[in-house]
């Protein structure tokens, strides 16, 4: 399963975990100015107790993405249809290739991504139709595929708004204090509070807890 | 264009340049055991006169394969249908898929890959089927693809035998001297003559020179 160390991530891994699936968590370093993302990864997988493999790949090589480039990340900005300057050119396909790599090497048929297609930033590749299509391609690829093995990319998340995300892995456990979801963060690694993914996560949580409960959540 | 420095792909990017396209070559250290062939690709690169990027990812992690693992390179091998142990989980998914993010940087829409269906090693990411899935992926992986944009993977090699790529890439002028195939390369990077890539190159090789013109171009 992929683990950026942001919620959906998290509670995708709660889910799976709760499935009874033994999980084995992979991240990547690529060049991305959050690497503070990285060490709420690391905690997290740590709280599940999985295995957890960091990758480093350099996107920053192609650059194009305001998380891999010299572009600024907007701040303040309406959450709407379009694909923002965030969107890093074909991460998922990238990332979810390494994850198949993985897989076949433990004799694994089951990737979990926590991509969400209600909640999100309108990247293209969270959507259902490019996971159909990945899975597709999965069993092409792989000598397993060839052999009889199905592939099956499971999405739990996909159809869920963010306050329902943040239910589901609250009845399932997650501590939500362990993740980290800015594109922006101050060098101490403070979220800045105003790019896309820091005001999807606040009003999430605005839907689940009360104000004064977010008061005495920090790191919420 | 994906360069690994070996035949295939050195004819292929002479394909695509006679083609008329403005190539940008990428090539990957992967922990592979034969280093040498990136020397290779280095070499095709310049002298065809393109943009060369090599990109460090690191499959050893995973491991799976006798060119990523401790685990020994067959030789004499009859080359027959079955999928051998030289095989990488994905290798292919990972590499069109770093492919299309810079496609999608540079604004290109036509991704040059030098698999062959015939004269091949038995993998399963080389085959027609899985290059049209990939195809389909790539429009709805990106944002360019969400715009309107089509991918196209070429694969001008599929159909052809190693012979015939070769007589396509000596027309081309390929200097096949700068290639290199060996799977398990002596340490000073002399090819042992005797795994898969080796074979199968010689055997082109031969069917295209006699054995005397072979004597005197000791490279190929």
């Amino acid at each position: 399963m992929l683990l950026s160390g942001g919620v959906d991530s998290a509670t995708t891994l709660a889910i799976a975990q709760a499935q009874g699936f033994e999980c084995h968590a992979l991240s990547f370093s690529y060049g991305q100015r959050h690497g503070v993302e990285l060490a709420a990864a690391r905690r997290i997988a740590q709280a599940f107790g999985v295995d957890h493999k960091v990758l480093e790949i350099d996107l920053r090589a192609f650059g194009g993405s305001a998380l891999t480039d010299e572009i600024a990340v907007p701040k303040d900005r309406p959450i709407d249809d379009s694909i923002p300057v965030t969107y890093v050119p074909a991460r998922n396909t990238i990332f979810l290739s390494f994850a198949l790599a993985w897989a076949e090497v433990l004799g694994a048929r089951d990737i979990f991504i926590g991509v969400n297609a209600l909640d999100y930033s309108g990247y293209p590749d969270c959507r259902p139709d490019y996971i159909a299509a990945f899975q597709k391609l999965a069993d092409l690829a792989t000598k397993a595929g060839v052999e009889g093995a199905r592939f099956r990319v499971h999405t739990p998340l996909i159809e869920m708004t963010k306050a329902d995300i943040i239910r589901k892995g609250l009845e399932l456990g997650v501590d939500y204090a362990l993740t980290f979801s800015c594109y922006d963060p101050s060098p101490a690694g403070e979220p800045c509070g105003r790019c896309d993914a820091c005001l999807i996560r606040a009003k999430g949580f605005a839907e689940v807890f009360t104000h004064d409960e977010r008061r005495t959540m920090h790191a919420l």
